[in-house]
């Protein structure tokens, strides 16, 4: 059994982490650290988990966090690198679900999330934990920085686009038009997201800027091996889970001819989490609900230059804590879909 | 013209008093405050408002409330108390959209509210601004406080039983089953009314005991003269506005023969916004969305000896803004449905 | 392996079947018909089953349902009535989602439902599949008529009120005031559940008379062993799955000094799927949700005469499929939690 | 007073033209037709009305339509290509919501409404009644065909672009990123918008094609005087009301210099239902909810060179009723903002 702890368990990510690893085969939940909570059983928190998980919060200097084999970070960014150094050495695995150890040029990283980064030769040795990009490196991590949940599904929906020697879009225009459910925000008192602002609406924001936009371009450059060009439109649609990206891209004059169907289905042959439709097809976010699946559908209007790529996942799993998952299975060797079979829940 | 103005006017009941008073076709509105948003356009606050409303807030001590005629307080508990002498002593009439008028008994005041009261003096000529129920002494008053909202629709709800000289009902033992939007609990950065929190979820709440079980005690005990005995059970519905009021009584053995129906239409004859539905009606909330209509169906399951009555109101107009400026309208002897009435907006 | 046929699997609780049992360890998914979608895969329909089920419906003639260990019906009232005959003289289990089995007296039957009933004596044999009421007819039962989803909430709620010989509350005058999502109106075109119309929105239904107050009113009396009356006035909730009954009784004078807390307690001890929470809980639909729990809270409130007893289920599982699959557990002999024991999915 | 008749008062658009003219101080209701609810009263089928509206619905036969001034056909598409000849003759103007009068390419309305077009005369005749666009031609128009909601945003949205003499933008390669409210389904009992189906969800349709495509380049390119392209992506919201159009444009090397913002205020000013908001600005859709407000905000992320241009507007008001309110207001010379003045409704 995998000893696992969690840092900060009171948000979505760790509560949804608590639903995945409480009933995961091959882990035994081990700490998980609240300093606000400390003492409170995490089911009196979460009453779903009651008769499910029967841990307390502790403090974080009384959990035995050493003691676990892997520690996930479900916290504000900034805390799991100054935490990182001494769970490494104490030979645990970190999986961090936050931003800490996603964007490699620390300059970029303190200009997005004002604040200087603290380690930078952990951030240089950690994998970024995309494991349909990098499932070896993936392999033989100790410190994982897990994707965003936007970039999940941008980097998923253009790769495959992008993975080919010579380019077959304008990768200097790339546009997505992203639309996420509100447990994005996460599980923060703020007026922006009550029911009674965010219900019966819809709107775009961080049009100007958005911390996922660096991080997205880095990892589709990373893919493509080329400058790629990037714009991102984030929307907040009202609803609890779910993101859905419209991908758009414009095809170069001499890749008119590529069968796009075909080359997605390809790309992803043999990957259980990413799921290409049949042609036509309109994902939805419900369909992967609840689940670590993605799904993907390429259409081309009227077989003109234009692709338009759709990808639904559901931004708690996918986009959070099951990839976290998947990435601890693949560093522990044992199944990569263990714990992580649900069927989505619809409707 | 009637010269208005608000005080704490940044909150759900405040930008509801704007839409209805900006389109009063006999109220200028002179004077907004917030401290926080001193200097800032009401309509950057709210750009609903954009093209109707060019007022700024301004803090309390610049904004000249003295030379208004009337002042709302749209603020929380305690407010109102603190200025409400200042006000009538320069002769402006003040209503109070809090509770610091409504509970005569200062004990009870403090017991359920933490605080003392600062002006038993003023809270005993201040009148309970339910028109249906208190039109005279509202007309003469210099100091409104008015209903809660769950309370609005339950004294309603219950009038025609308990304003008759004989009991109809078991009057100790009425239950109000009552259900409420998320807007209801205000515009306030607070994690349950998130609506990754609140929606696709439905609970009770304060079943032990909530603040407007002893408003409308006492409002229940005014109308029938005579002690009564009620439970109230509140709900949190996954929607902006509305509350919807399921309310029972047993009919007593001597009353059985009783027309309910219409001594419902007889009770509120004349009244135009208090509408009796015809038999066998389940009103919906959004029936009357953002008007001042109160909608009310008579049920007696199987002819037996249960009487189950359906009341909806918006809680934003009829539960609070609306009723205040109809009250307003009675007090400056203009035409009582002066600016209220709005078509409710369905879908 | 259990051998399973579903009958009609293209509404809700048809899916939710689908979704339970296809991530069952001791079922083998064998046939599922809609004369309708004859061929169609199934996970065309649902993509969400995409990965997970690769049956086709097949029209009801080909299915070879007499090869089946047990049938499922998730089929509108009238369709297993018509066929149950046949499957259990071919030696197949049957378990009815809908209302063909429940009630016991055919006359109410047809009253309620429009129809006669064609087989009063396999009526007669059926079991109601309540397993926390029934569990050892349900162990021998061939057939099974599965409560709604409403009488679910209720009947467990009172149960333990009813199930002492001596009355502790008025039993004459109970009154349930329950609310449900709207997945419990089926996956049928309809105008008054189209999300335009019940979206941000709350309304009371069939308060004259529901068809699930006969069937809660005799599993009612068939716990009390007495007569009792019920009043049921159901409400649609503006979420898509989760019942709240809110369940009133008035407390006789000589049964003031009961434990009720300890009460529920006791008379649910031991049962996994059933969780009586701690004093003062407020338990909310989305804690059970896409699970088979139902949690229960009892509130007395100041102390007084009347409970007020709290109850919460998803509608499409402990209501419908869940309730169903715990059946088969039992009637199959095996673990009664098999396939059971999802983690609700919270936010 | 202009005796005002609609044809098909049942469905969304029906009924927002019933609240809009109800209160419209130069209207007086005169007809309203239905065949399948003749002489139910309108307030019957919604009681939000009672009180406002105390017209029955006629069959068409006995509705004295030839004494209206003006007819709205709020009715399926070929309604009003039947009805309008005889009406005009009779000097009844004709104002239709539905897409008779839109495409004046009748083989393609054909193509995309599976019709012929009975009428191609009155077509020619007919005026597309964008005022911000076509004011000086709907003012002498006896028969208007009103744009579609999506088609009013995308066009509204782009004209400022595309109205200049010298493109601005490459005009080949507009790419409108749509999302709408259910209501824009209509009033129609389907399941795909049912709130079990829709609520919580997000997905793209019509990626192939949309009806409303071939309007808009129509549209476009009457403002433009210039061959456009367009791709259209629609998306449905889990809310009642609004739109959200997410439109995108490349911005020519010789217009880098252009001031976008200045030029969307300049386009604009003096339209009263028009609103540029200032630089950054993030509409919301319920900041025009129930109202004819559109608002618009300029972006060009990081100062590059893709325009993005953000659009909200409810689809029922500025979408359909409310801009056919505006038609008719010009029209009969009077006031443009007659009845449409309401404050948008917030939260």
């Amino acid at each position: 059994m995998i000893k696992v702890g969690i840092v900060g368990g009171t948000g979505y990510t760790g509560v949804e982490l608590l639903r995945l690893l409480a009933a995961h085969p091959e882990v035994q939940l081990t700490a998980i650290t609240s300093r606000k909570e400390d003492g409170m059983l995490v089911a009196d928190m979460y009453p779903s988990l009651r008769g499910h998980v029967s841990l307390a919060f502790s403090s974080p200097d009384k959990a035995k966090l050493t003691e676990c084999d892997v520690v996930f970070f479900a916290t504000p960014h900034g805390v799991a690198m100054a935490q990182a150094r001494e769970l490494l050495a104490a030979g645990v695995k970190v999986i961090d679900l936050a931003a800490d150890f996603r964007i490699k040029d620390t300059a970029v990283f303190e200009k997005w999330y004002g604040m200087p980064h603290s380690c930078p030769d952990i951030l240089e040795e950690a994998v970024y934990g995309l494991p349909e990009v990098n499932r070896e490196a993936i392999k033989n991590a100790r410190i994982i920085g897990l994707p965003g949940c936007y970039p999940t599904s941008m980097q998923l929906g253009y790769a495959p686009l992008l993975a080919k020697e010579k380019p077959l879009v304008n990768e200097a225009m790339l546009i997505a038009d992203c639309k996420s459910g509100v447990s994005g925000a996460g599980r923060k008192a703020e007026v922006h997201t009550l029911l009674a602002e965010a219900a019966d609406n819809f709107k775009a924001y961080g049009v100007k800027g958005h911390r996922h936009l660096p991080e997205t371009t880095q990892g589709l450059q990373a893919i493509a091996g080329r400058k790629i060009g990037l714009t991102f439109v984030p929307h907040l649609v009202p609803m609890i889970r779910g993101i859905h990206s419209t991908l758009y891209a414009t095809i170069l004059p001499e890749a008119r001819n590529t069968d796009f169907q075909a080359l997605y289905e390809n790309h992803f042959k043999g990957e259980r989490f990413v799921d290409v439709m049949p042609p036509g097809s309109h994902p939805e976010t419900r369909s992967v609900r609840a689940s670590n699946k993605l799904r993907i559908a390429v259409h081309q209007p009227d077989g003109g230059d234009l692709l338009v790529i759709l990808v639904v996942e559901d931004n708690l799993v996918k986009g959070a804590a099951g990839q976290g998952v998947q990435c601890m299975n693949i560093m522990f060797g044992i199944e990569e879909g263990a714990g992580l079979m649900h069927i989505p829940v619809l409707p």
